[in-house]
């Protein structure tokens, strides 16, 4: 099952396991702080966009029963992903599909999704460091999809009232908002996450409506570590149930 | 000094006295809160929009030497914000036009401002109830004055470079930065205050840059409450010093 460089981690809360690859992609604290935002309703189907090693798709999973599509470009990631799928028995509710998310409006009808989730590149192509590894850079980087794309994508993938939920880095909250609305997807929600008390927010995960109406909540913020860099219990519920 | 209904309030951190009258304006938590943030340098011509009964140039003026303009549109407080001035022998110091702000691009030179402070009114014309007080909703509702009033003309009172510190209902958040952006004020700082933990943020402090470099901050959270119900250190402080 393990190719070289693999190895697997367990998602412990989910009882799951994942296979990981530095040298790829393995799945940061960001992703688990998605999946514990995302909020999943019986009937939803779900399209995660970016999904890397399947690691969003693998947590809803364990928040339901739902039907969940999983969309990742680069071949090497959407195979570790597929295998994860396998060996954790969920071939039947997760497809992982190898696929440039520009290609959903060709690719998908309109409108077939209630919930997008996604873990996008965080990092303008501005800021891409010629010395990095290319998988690294296509994950990290708005080398092949930006946080535009992906707003304008979810447009066509989201029903009326489907929600998208993203996480971003915390500076580019405005870029987040600015598109949700170019794209008629009403930002609803704002968790903010904090490493510790007395710090500035890093991150951000961020819930938009298409089509909803006026009206943000800020939610109450997230901590991470405490003042002796323990985790959270907050943090420590989301690892470990 | 003091006329029907209305009584002196003490500013303790600053050792100031302010006149008071609930039938008109009185200044609210969230005035303290815009006085709080907004860092003052040592040689900004400060012009203060909304002033209401002159409390946030009081507060002001006790960080530094600064020359300082309020902008008041109701008669009545424009009178009780001069006295207030008057009693604590600020007169050279601070100066209380009466005015509405969207004169001040016609009664004004462009770029005249280093800081812009507003606490302007919050609610939209159509939440305004038709048993209020007349005084009450020129100073809660956007019936004389817009938010997106509200920066176009801070757009014009600062010179470039210069800053807004605009405190306001979270909910408006979006609205605040569309606005901003629109006359070339970049949001650069976000300041959340939440009533207490585990409660949605209910008001913002945000600071904009005329002709700032994108790049936002998202502070750590102000909390007004602990669990018991009373207030935290950092709100002592700020009432108390």
């Amino acid at each position: 099952m393990l190719q070289e460089n693999e190895r697997f981690d367990h998602l412990i809360k989910e009882d799951l396991h994942i296979i990981q690859n530095d040298a790829y992609f393995s799945f940061s604290t960001d992703a688990l702080l998605l999946g514990h935002f995302t909020e999943v309703r019986q009937r939803d189907r779900i399209l995660d966009m970016c999904t890397g090693n399947g690691v969003i798709p693998l947590i809803l999973s364990d928040k339901g029963e739902n039907l969940i599509t999983g969309i990742e470009v680069q071949s090497e990631l959407v195979d570790m992903a597929r295998r994860s799928v396998s060996y954790n028995q969920l071939e039947t509710r997760i497809n992982i599909m190898h696929m440039d998310i520009n290609e959903i409006p060709s690719q998908f009808k309109p409108s077939q999704f209630d919930l997008v989730t996604c873990n996008p590149p965080y990092f303008k192509m501005n800021q891409v460091h010629q010395h990095q590894l290319e998988a690294h850079k296509i994950a990290r980087h708005e080398v092949l999809c930006t946080l535009d794309d992906c707003l304008r994508v979810a447009n066509h993938a989201l029903k009326e009232g489907g929600r998208i939920v993203m996480v971003h880095r915390a500076e580019r909250m405005l870029d987040i908002f600015e598109s949700m609305r170019r794209y008629q997807i009403e930002p609803k929600k704002l968790n903010m996450i904090y490493s510790k008390q007395h710090k500035e927010a890093q991150t951000i995960v961020v819930e938009g409506r298409k089509g909803g109406r006026q009206g943000l909540k800020i939610a109450s913020p997230f901590y991470i570590y405490d003042q002796n860099n323990a985790y959270t219990d907050e943090m420590r519920r989301i690892y470990y149930g």
